[in-house]
């Protein structure tokens, strides 16, 4: 599926597009993260379903309704209880992919004004859902944001058991 | 996605599985279905959205309500005007798919009661939506099945111009 998703030639559709991430994250969750959480065991990911709404509903502009349905069957309903949201101006961004590698995948290589939207996708999930998701400033000194992420877990953990 | 779904052996999940299938309709769509109606021709396909309901829904015991939405999202919300069901006995037609190629898809192999579990779902999609379902009996000689189709499909095209 990831194959599919970077090839460079695909002209495909937006719908196309988001029904292989699902399915790609339907397989990550049926095969990692329930059995890891069946084991009593936490998760740690970076990007879950909140990226859909950014990417294919802001970005994109799909109907969110209709993206949040996906998800949900593709995560059987399986919710992050705490995400953490680094947010950095674009420029910032773009230079530090730059900096670490040299291939693109389809979503980098779109137009300044997508990323705009997708940013601004983020920052609305996040405000929709302030107890769940952690606005941090992510210009900030890699130790700092590491202390207030380590923070943020441990007072969830304490606040749910 | 083709080679995705008829790999011997992917164990994929359920919901992966419906996600694949529903991203290789929704590039149906996009890149065939909708350019021919846009110019005015008619389209035939053999299977369409009914087949989630009636396999992965029934077959697979996944909720009908997500994949329906699921089949929307995929199809632009676009519907057939017409549907004919072929309606034969499970062992009619596992002689004639035996007797028609060598090798065997995901679907294919499944057991019995999945098979029956999935021609009872295309019954009942027939019966919740009979002014688009026509029923047919598939043991019918192929001439008079012909016939029959040709006659379902003319009266709809009289009555909708």
């Amino acid at each position: 599926m990831r194959e599919l998703l970077i090839d460079p030639l695909g002209q495909m559709s937006r719908e196309a597009e988001t029904l292989l991430l699902s399915a790609s994250r339907a397989e990550l969750v049926d095969k990692i993260i329930e059995p890891a959480l069946a084991e009593g065991r936490i998760v740690v990911c970076d990007r879950f379903w909140d990226a859909t709404l950014a990417y294919q509903g802001y970005g994109r502009r799909l109907p969110l309704e209709a993206l949040m349905q996906i998800n949900m069957f593709a995560a059987r309903n399986l919710a992050p209880d705490i995400t953490f949201l680094l947010d950095i101006p674009l420029e910032v961004s773009h230079e530090r992919v730059r900096g670490r590698k040299r291939t693109t995948d389809r979503m980098e290589r779109e137009k300044r004004d997508f990323h705009e939207r997708v940013a601004e996708g983020y920052r609305r999930v996040a405000a929709a859902d302030q107890n769940r998701v952690i606005v941090l400033d992510g210009t900030r000194d890699q130790d700092e944001l590491a202390a207030q992420i380590r923070e943020g877990v441990l007072s969830r953990l304490a606040s749910t058991r």
